[in-house]
């Protein structure tokens, strides 16, 4: 590991209260500039109402996930957090701020359905994403 | 952090529709046939119906935690998700499809109680998880 | 990444069954006295009862996210784990042993509302954390 690691942020404008945005494109378009073939990419969100998931870019199944999401963690008036979106706090931390991947032969290493996701659950918002690519 | 880092991959057969399979004793021969003592383990499990948790090794957990998942998550015809497992994609996104754990003395450094587990969704199936060893 | 990693414990006495525990100004004073400027920073707590997670330090929200982790695994004397604690362990494993998080300037890098928070589940009891500091 002798190399540097390559710091970037990534910013994304969610349109929707709740939403998932596939980031795998931009994450591989950073990898590529950053000349990294084998190695580690961390990924953190860097809001309490917004989370990184991994799973497959089919549009029905982003729509049952939100919608297990909000049947499990309903939006609840009685909720003590005093800004009206408990709800999304406590989904996002269920779901977590960061994730760690692989990079081989220079991209992500995931499997053949496998994406990552910025999930929104208190949109609409620009959200900012650390990036940090460690060359192995 | 010297040396290049050790790009494996495990590969597992599972034998129910859901199942916890302990991968600790294989991922410490990984570490231990690498011959590396200080460092980071990162595991990814390379499908959208299968995660990786840490927790401890009791059978009787094991059932409670699956009996678990399915309550929060049951199988529901009326997903949108057309291929009938849109509850094994939900549970797997919920709990995550990597893992990074500490090798210390030459193994994972995990507490008394805690051991590394697949968690199938979807089997019976052969799954697929990419092991990053990188000494430090 | 020239130099070696910096291995620590920390560990926390929890007060209560189920409680947050804000661990970011302890993990700021670990980082500054490893001199780590840039890198990534992995904790692990070493127990199956607890977890770790990113989200903001406001108390109502801390009491409304145990509440809802409550809600979500009841207390249930019909577990088949045998020592009355099954809830905390499924509780705990929902949420996950570890976070990852990167090094910048220094300090970890969180957004303005971002804190890491050990979850006690099973408390009172004496929490390790094993905490790995890799310089970059």
């Amino acid at each position: 590991m002798g190399a540097d690691p390559v710091l970037r942020q990534i910013a994304v404008k969610t349109r929707r209260s709740d939403e998932l945005i596939d980031l795998t494109a931009e994450i591989n378009r950073e990898i590529q500039s950053a000349g990294i073939r084998t190695g580690l990419c961390h990924l953190s969100v860097l809001h309490t109402t917004a989370a990184l998931i991994v799973n497959e870019a089919e549009p029905g199944l982003c729509e049952d996930f939100l919608a297990t999401m909000t049947r499990l963690v309903p939006v609840d008036p009685s909720y003590a957090h005093p800004d009206g979106n408990g709800h999304a706090h406590i989904k996002a931390a269920l779901l977590g701020s960061s994730q760690t991947l692989q990079i081989r032969d220079g991209v992500l290493h995931l499997g053949t359905w496998q994406s990552v996701f910025l999930v929104e659950f208190d949109g609409p918002r620009e959200r900012h994403i650390a990036v940090c690519l460690i060359p192995a």
